[in-house]
């Protein structure tokens, strides 16, 4: 059995319109690197970071949390080390913690020779990933550790859905360099909302998931609305109903907020129109001086993976 | 062309535990039968009631409602004379005033050889739910036409998806001779819901329609929820919770509310323990001064169709 891996830890879009919470897909164009090594000392060290300034000390950071919660649950004869590549910028909106608490339990069950499976290694990465946002959820992890297109039905008990991707999706996300807190973009929310909205909005999440299954794209196209969070948390972030206009004038499948912000993605039918949608997006902020990247990416079916 | 067909107008269920005002599926065990003939003479008659006192003035009738609907855009040489055999029981919960307004419109379509479509069909066919329920609504009216389980994304442009339909699904329906108005049953529901119950709800939705395309029957069962609306609506039904809790016990995969009541049904794996069930459902009823009927019912693909 190897001592050490280098994995690829993808980015991923959580809520996907209409699911918010629920929702996620898993993308291919960004991820982290990490390096996860045994070592005959016990315990779980980070030992190197690199791309943007993160904690050392193991409880405070997200990749050492949840290689924590699962190292106390294997109580292995071994420890850890940790080193991690981060690509995906903190705060981005596509998963940047998720990606870190994901890498580590991944890459930690790889090297005991796999004794958890997908839905016990996202449990783990939910203690991580709660470091970074205050509470546990998994609708970035389960993107990043199943691929493709997930539903996590309920997190007690953790049930994860997945669901069929489509050949001809592609993604574009822009992310514009703007900071939006997490917590504050939950504490715009209402804590109430319209039940016929409400109807509108699982509507939506159904259509979606059928569509998906049978690679509808005009219904892809119908389904990814999202009446409930979007109104709230777009005024978080400049100029996009300028954006989403553009995009979907460019013949986007849709557009919408890459979870809590500031990216935003839309989904598209093949890569031609990715690529016309990503010029469209570009135009916008280009216009402003508000600096932004912005990315194609085919559906990342596989998730996270072994890399050499 | 023929001049007269006789056909079964089926029984459905709406909402389906998580999907209130989407979702239906549609029943074998009980339907109306309508006649529908072509005359010479122009406009819509109601010429035979039979099994309930409704009116025959067209203008009043569900049926007549829904065919002039039709008739007023199709506009033919020709008028119709409906007769009506009533065989679901006003007000029981299993779309009684759907199986009339559907009968009218798909008789007259087949004399008229076919000129609308099946989502047309519905249109019309809410024209005459409206005059039953108030509202325009089709989640009734969608499983009777299209058979199965369907999703209505949206009323308003009318969208309706078919959902795949596992073929060791039956139901059992249980229907307490008790009173409840639809519009009394519209006025205990909440204005305003708290997002994170909308959140669990679109999440079984979501899970549901996955688990029927995929044909799991325990995410079936884990996705019949309803943390909506049965808690208001059950208070309308005397022992809904004895019921309930002896279905779940006796096997069934999902025990809720049909429609707006007072019926209750359940989704079960196989005829056997939808038997079971039944005795189940039956026993709590019994012991008290209730009246009921009960029924097992194949899950109905085909829909309303043409009988001899």
């Amino acid at each position: 059995m190897k001592n050490e891996i280098r994995i690829f830890s993808p980015a991923t879009v959580a809520n996907v319109a209409c699911g918010f919470d629920v929702l996620g897909f898993c993308l291919d164009s960004q991820g982290d690197e990490m390096v996860i090594r045994k070592t005959k000392e016990k315990g779980i060290k980070i030992t190197y970071i690199e791309g943007y300034d993160l904690p050392y000390e193991t409880d405070k950071n997200v990749a050492g949390v949840a290689a924590l919660a699962m190292y106390e649950n294997a109580k292995p004869d071994c420890g850890f080390e940790i080193e991690i590549y981060k690509r995906i910028k903190p705060g981005s909106g596509i998963g940047s913690s998720a990606a870190s608490a994901v890498g580590s339990v991944f890459g930690m069950n790889e090297l005991l020779g796999k004794p958890y499976n997908k839905t016990q290694l996202t449990y783990f990465a939910m203690k991580g990933e709660a470091l970074a946002s205050k509470s546990e959820h998994a609708d970035n992890l389960a993107p990043a550790i199943f691929g493709g297109f997930t539903l996590v039905k309920s997190t007690l008990p953790l049930d994860i859905l997945q669901i069929p991707t489509p050949t001809e999706l592609y993604a574009t996300i822009i992310h514009p360099q703007i900071e939006i807190k997490t917590s504050e973009a939950r504490e715009i929310l209402p804590k109430n909302i319209p039940l016929k909205d409400a109807i509108a909005q699982w509507a939506n999440v159904g259509s979606l998931v059928h569509a998906l299954h049978i690679s509808d794209y005009k219904l892809i196209h119908r389904s990814l609305q999202d009446i409930i969070v979007e109104p709230y948390r777009k005024q978080l972030i400049p100029h996009f109903d300028d954006v989403k206009f553009s995009a979907m004038e460019a013949g986007a499948l849709g557009c919408a907020i890459s979870g809590s912000g500031p990216s935003i993605f839309t989904l598209n039918k093949g890569i031609e129109i990715a690529k016309n949608v990503k010029d469209a997006m570009s135009l916008i902020y280009s216009k402003t001086n508000i600096d932004f990247d912005i990315h194609i990416s085919k559906i990342n079916t596989q998730g996270i993976k072994i890399i050499n």
